[in-house]
């Protein structure tokens, strides 16, 4: 797992990382209760500010915290932690159930939310909800990304992307075709 | 590329192919204009009706067509097609600009709407708009997928993912680890 050192990534640059679609874990607390969930559904939607749009549905115990607290982290977790990404998205949250504890896994204080962040992933996204009004129709939240903090190596992580039906898409090799872009396109 | 055989699939089913995070070229037609586009920043939303979000900024010719046709093809492309993929996405189109014949790409009828999809490609997820009350604030589109094709093989295609500065991801293997998983969230 990647408890590596991290580094300060400007908000607008996190397309790196969650472009690629891979699956994140979505950490969120209010009051004292904390929980983690699994998210595949996701997208950017604006370099700056840097927002991200995510499906968090009602049957999630997360949902109701990130609604009341206006907050989450999303964490980028990497190939070496499958087991623990499945068996997140195979519990449910609630009232004394810790879920940092039971799946060993390390609360790290966030900077700018109150939702700790995953120590073990590659990188923390902290998400202030920047726009509620497709939550009630769409369980769609808009998410303002105020900090990001990404591990310094290796350059790119090994993520895992869901396709459904237990099976998952790991990220293959980085190609980099920016010769064969007009500059302001990159 | 992939000319080869394609078969219907069930729309639920698209999230198999849409929810890894792949780039994709939407194509769109509206009255005697036809363009294509590549994008980036998409999601699933919803099952059933098979619901999928997408930014298609307003700066771009294709943001109009769908704008006023209420209709889209998404087509999933190959990593053997990544020159033109990078290629579209350098393009601006416009009145007179046939961008299937640019790119020799081959432009073939879609059964529920209008929009022609890209024969080359995997995949074909016809679209239609459901929902437009976040394209204002967010150019964000929300449609239902009413037809979906894909190729027969392989059974997952070999995609690209963009992480920015020019800079692509490949599809790399696939594991499944559905006996890890509750049944009940496969």
């Amino acid at each position: 797992m990647t408890a590596a050192r991290k580094k300060d990534l400007p908000v607008h640059l996190i397309r790196r990382y969650l472009e690629p679609g891979p699956v994140v874990l979505v950490s969120s607390r209010y009051k004292d209760e904390t929980n983690i969930m699994t998210m595949g559904w996701h997208t950017v939607l604006e370099f700056s500010p840097s927002l991200i749009g995510c499906m968090i549905t009602s049957a999630n115990h997360s949902h109701d915290l990130i609604r009341k607290s206006g907050e989450c982290v999303i964490n980028i977790p990497t190939a070496d932690m499958i087991s623990k990404i499945i068996a997140i998205g195979n519990s449910t949250g609630g009232k004394g159930f810790d879920k940092f504890g039971e799946f060993n896994l390390t609360p790290q204080k966030s900077t700018k939310v109150g939702a700790p962040s995953i120590k073990e992933c590659y990188a923390h996204f902290e998400c202030r909800l920047y726009d509620r009004k497709m939550v009630n129709d769409y369980n769609f939240f808009i998410f303002e990304c105020v900090k990001a903090r990404v591990a310094v190596t290796p350059k790119y992580p090994k993520t895992v992307h869901y396709t459904g039906d237990g099976v998952f898409m790991l990220s293959g090799k980085h190609a980099n075709h920016a010769r064969k872009f007009r500059p302001e396109n990159l």
